[in-house]
C-alpha cells in the first residue's frame, strides 16, 4: 500500500478476524520497531511477540482497557528497563511511541489493523511474558485484521479541525 | 512509495538542499500529525510550522543539537501545554512520539527528510514562535530534501540484531 494510503487508513481495530498473520508479515511489523529512532540511538526496548491464544486471553488482563488482546491475531509487548526518574522515562515514552507508531503504520500498509493498550498489572505481564524483575512492560500493541470491514483511507478522522491545530509561521 | 520502503528509507536527515517543499506536500505531513492517536483522544498537540529562513535561523537556537532547524525546507514545531504532572507528561510524551513519527514517514514516503530535536531554551522558543506562556515547545521536527543522495531503504540500519531485542511467546 502507497505510504499515504497507509496512514490515512490506520485506525484503532478491536476485534479481529480468526486469520492468522504470515510469519513474515508479522517479522517486518517488528522491523518497524527495530528501525525506530531513539534517544541516543539508546533503543530502550524489547519486543516479545505473542501468537498463543491462551497466552493472548492472559496477556489481556494487564489492564482493563486491553480487552482487544485476547482475540488479536498477534500481541507485541514493549518492554524497557525500570526507572524512578520521570525525566528518563518521559523521553522513553517519547521513544515508545516512535516505535508503536512505525509498527502500526507498517501494519497498516499490509492490511493488517492495530490498537495499543496501557499496561497496569505488572505482576501479570511477569507471569504470562517471564519478563525479568528489573524490566517493565510499558505497551501491548495487538494486531490482526479487522473483523469489521477492510482498511481504507479514513476521510473524515475524529480529530480537531486542521486549521486550529496547524499554526502558520507563528502561533 | 511504498509504506515499507518509506518506513525502511526514514534516516536522520540533517543537511538539506536548499529547495522548497510543495506547500501541499507540507500540508499532507501535518495532517499526519493531525490524525495521530492519543490518549483518549485528548490530541496534546498544536503544530507550528515555519519556512521563513530567518525564523528557522533563530529556532535552531533553542537546543544545541537542533542546529539542523536552521537550514531545513520547513521545521514543524510540536507545542503542548506546560504541565507539573510526570505522568500526565509522560503520556504526552508517548503521543508525541507517535505523531513525530508519522509525520516523518509521511514525508519519507514523499522522498522528504527529516531529524528531529528536543528543545532546552523556552524562551527563544516563546520569542520566535509567539507560544503563549501557558504553553512549551516540546520537540521541533525539520523537514527538507537531503543534501547528500535521495532517501532509499537502508539495508542495514545502526541498530541492535533483531534476534536480540525480538522475543517469541515469552522473555
Amino acid at each position: 500500500m502507497e505510504t499515504w494510503d497507509a496512514i490515512t487508513a490506520r485506525r484503532n481495530v478491536r476485534v479481529f478476524q480468526d486469520r492468522p498473520i504470515d510469519p513474515a508479515d508479522l517479522d517486518r511489523i517488528l522491523e518497524a520497531g527495530r528501525r525506530t529512532p531513539s534517544s541516543r540511538n539508546s533503543q530502550p526496548w524489547d519486543f516479545v511477540v505473542t501468537t498463543d491464544r491462551a497466552r493472548l486471553t492472559e496477556l489481556a488482563k494487564v489492564w482493563q482497557g486491553a480487552g482487544h488482546v485476547a482475540g488479536s491475531a498477534a500481541t507485541i509487548g514493549v518492554v524497557t528497563a525500570a526507572s524512578d526518574d520521570a525525566r528518563h522515562r518521559e523521553f522513553v515514552a517519547f521513544d515508545h511511541g516512535q516505535a508503536v507508531m512505525a509498527m502500526m503504520i507498517a501494519a497498516a500498509g499490509m492490511g493488517i489493523g492495530s490498537a495499543h493498550g496501557w499496561v497496569v498489572d505488572q505482576d501479570q505481564a511477569r507471569q504470562v511474558l517471564g519478563i525479568p524483575d528489573d524490566r517493565v512492560l510499558s505497551w501491548v500493541v495487538s494486531f490482526g485484521y479487522p473483523a469489521d470491514r477492510a482498511l481504507q483511507p479514513v476521510k473524515q478522522p475524529k480529530r480537531k479541525p486542521f486549521e486550529e491545530v496547524v499554526h502558520r509561521e507563528q502561533w
